[in-house]
């Protein structure tokens, strides 16, 4: 079910860094330090709707988010909630947004999509690295440690 | 896996009128006549995280997912996108956001929530109606006619 023709979404690319890949979709870190923010990208050609998926890959889509919510979980303390959002507006690539929401983060309550420019991290492979060492205990069990070509 | 203790939030109560029961959840009219908007609260007490239900559960949110955007698409023409999202920053019972987005409408391409003060419907059980009309063709095989107690 995964496109040999899969071509990330430019804007993605130059917003997100790769992490792994999982059984059907990219795992990448959003590179704005104001939040812990991870999409997954499923490697389908044409995708937009999580609900057009077939449903094989709509479950491995919801196995993804399971194992992304418990990397954060496993990765950064004392998250108030998880925010996760498909939304797609700008981006038409389907890709899901999973994010660590804390009491009084720079959107708190608000969502973080729309809630200004993101503030790239100083050293963002760092904590790219610090996500794939996290990985095992978030379920992620292949987690490579350099990308594969995009 | 329903809980008989199950509350409505207050604040979706005030918010939303309910439209029929899928399996797991309500599903519900959020009465804003800005965006066509339906909201799946699972019937089940204390839950807040979507990745926190137990697989069974998480399998028919999903499937009831795929129900309500059908159901949109039955009853919204020319809908752009689907907007997904499970936030709960304000309301922690967890509840699934599924808005239909056309391009220009009022929060376009921005998200909905956040997007200022809703405007009710005129006419919201008409809207309702509509909506339990359309229900057989969005794969709500039962959309009962009238509510049950909140």
């Amino acid at each position: 079910m995964t496109s040999p023709t899969f071509e990330l979404d430019p804007r993605l690319a130059a917003d997100s860094i790769f992490i792994a890949d999982g059984p059907l979709s990219q795992l990448r870190l959003m590179d704005d330090a104001r939040f812990p923010w991870l999409i997954l990208v499923p490697r389908v050609h044409g995708a937009t709707e999580w609900v057009d998926l077939d449903g094989a890959s709509q479950r491995l889509l919801l196995a993804e988010l399971n194992q992304a919510s418990a990397l954060l979980r496993a990765r950064y303390n004392n998250l108030t909630k998880l925010n996760i959002g498909a939304l797609g507006n700008i981006v038409r690539q389907l890709h899901v947004h999973v994010v660590g929401r804390r009491e009084g983060d720079a959107a708190w309550p608000g969502p973080v999509w729309g809630s200004g420019p993101r503030q790239p991290y100083a050293d963002v492979q760092s904590e790219v690295a610090r996500l794939r060492q996290a990985g095992s205990a978030g379920g992620f069990s292949t987690l490579p440690s350099a990308p594969p070509g995009e």
